[in-house]
């Protein structure tokens, strides 16, 4: 069970780190950390990654998974990434993303005609890559398997591990994290949040998403 | 609004990025990842991350946050370690902890008389130190704020971030990262588990415990 993480500069932490506490302790699982150059990936928080491998050294995986960044734009104009990207959608079982990475699959040619979702800020954008934006915390299309932003790789991780491993396999990893969540507000999605609190935050984020 | 992240080998990733991605976005706030000495820090899943400064370089922090290992006697034996602890808890606003994070504050003497949590697999052990084991997702006692296992430590950023910039400025971080959860099963607490799940996990956590 080979699981490659795509790092990238300024992506966000948690959208990988989330999924990586759950995938690595499937059985059988080698988990690659795949960048351009292996060595400190600089997150947009602030907080410092590593990758192990360059994208050369990896051309395989049953799963692959791909963060999203506060900028989604940051990986659009790497065409050695995404070829990267396409090569080992090739080899995978799964296709994955958290967050704004669904826009990368996106850019790499991966969502065309197919229902995605990404970032609640960013929906929209997946139009700009022929996907059918869908407001939902995960989304299925075959093998593409796309998450919403930061916190939602958490379920599509638990999910994932339900389909290769069984339920049983699953339930002892969200049981092992103490994933039995209880937001101190229900505010985590555009529904639920105060309008202007999400406009505010809407304008905020789309500046960085353009920037 | 200093805020002191302790890194240490061995520890477990998510319970210093969950609350990290929160934390780091607070208005003002500025973040230090502190270490015994700064560079790369080997966590339990196998990822690296990086510690910015020595424990010598941090003499004050408005937050102290302490994140928990699957070894949860990591740090039991590290006196100058445990020393730093409780000198910048003299100067903390908040002292939190997620996870085994709270048997490591229990180590520096800092639980003696409190109400605390940590990981449902631990909990007996606050007793060693003189802590009241509770069983909740977040404890409070006075300026020390204990979390569950590992994904607790989103729930306690949020509500940690309430009380230091108001429940709006909360909301939108939790907006941003779109902290809706929707686990895919309802497994995620010893109340909830299968009992033989249960079982079959505690044996191996308190095996990890201990080694």
């Amino acid at each position: 069970m080979q699981i490659a993480f795509l790092f990238y500069e300024e992506m966000t932490a948690l959208d990988a780190v989330g999924p990586h506490e759950i995938l690595c302790r499937l059985p059988g699982a080698k988990v690659w950390r795949v960048a351009k150059s292996p060595g400190p990936i600089h997150t947009d928080s602030g907080q410092v990654l590593t990758a192990d491998y360059a994208l050369s050294e990896v051309v395989q995986a049953d799963i692959l998974l791909i963060p999203g960044a506060g900028n989604a734009t940051t990986l659009r104009d790497h065409p050695e990434t995404l070829a990267w990207i396409r090569a080992i959608h090739a080899t995978t079982t799964w296709t994955t993303s958290v967050c704004t990475g669904s826009l990368i699959l996106g850019a790499a040619g991966l969502l065309t005609g197919l229902k995605a979702t990404t970032h609640w800020a960013a929906l929209d954008r997946l139009r700009i890559w022929g996907a059918e934006p869908i407001p939902a915390r995960i989304v299925e299309a075959g093998k593409v398997i796309t998450a919403a932003g930061v916190s939602a790789g958490i379920d599509m991780a638990l999910t994932l591990a339900a389909k290769i491993a069984g339920q049983d396999v699953a339930e002892m990893l969200q049981l092992g994290i103490e994933y039995d969540p209880e937001p101190p507000f229900d505010a985590g999605s555009p529904s639920k949040a105060k309008p202007a609190l999400l406009r505010k935050l809407q304008t905020r984020l789309l500046a960085a998403f353009e920037k």
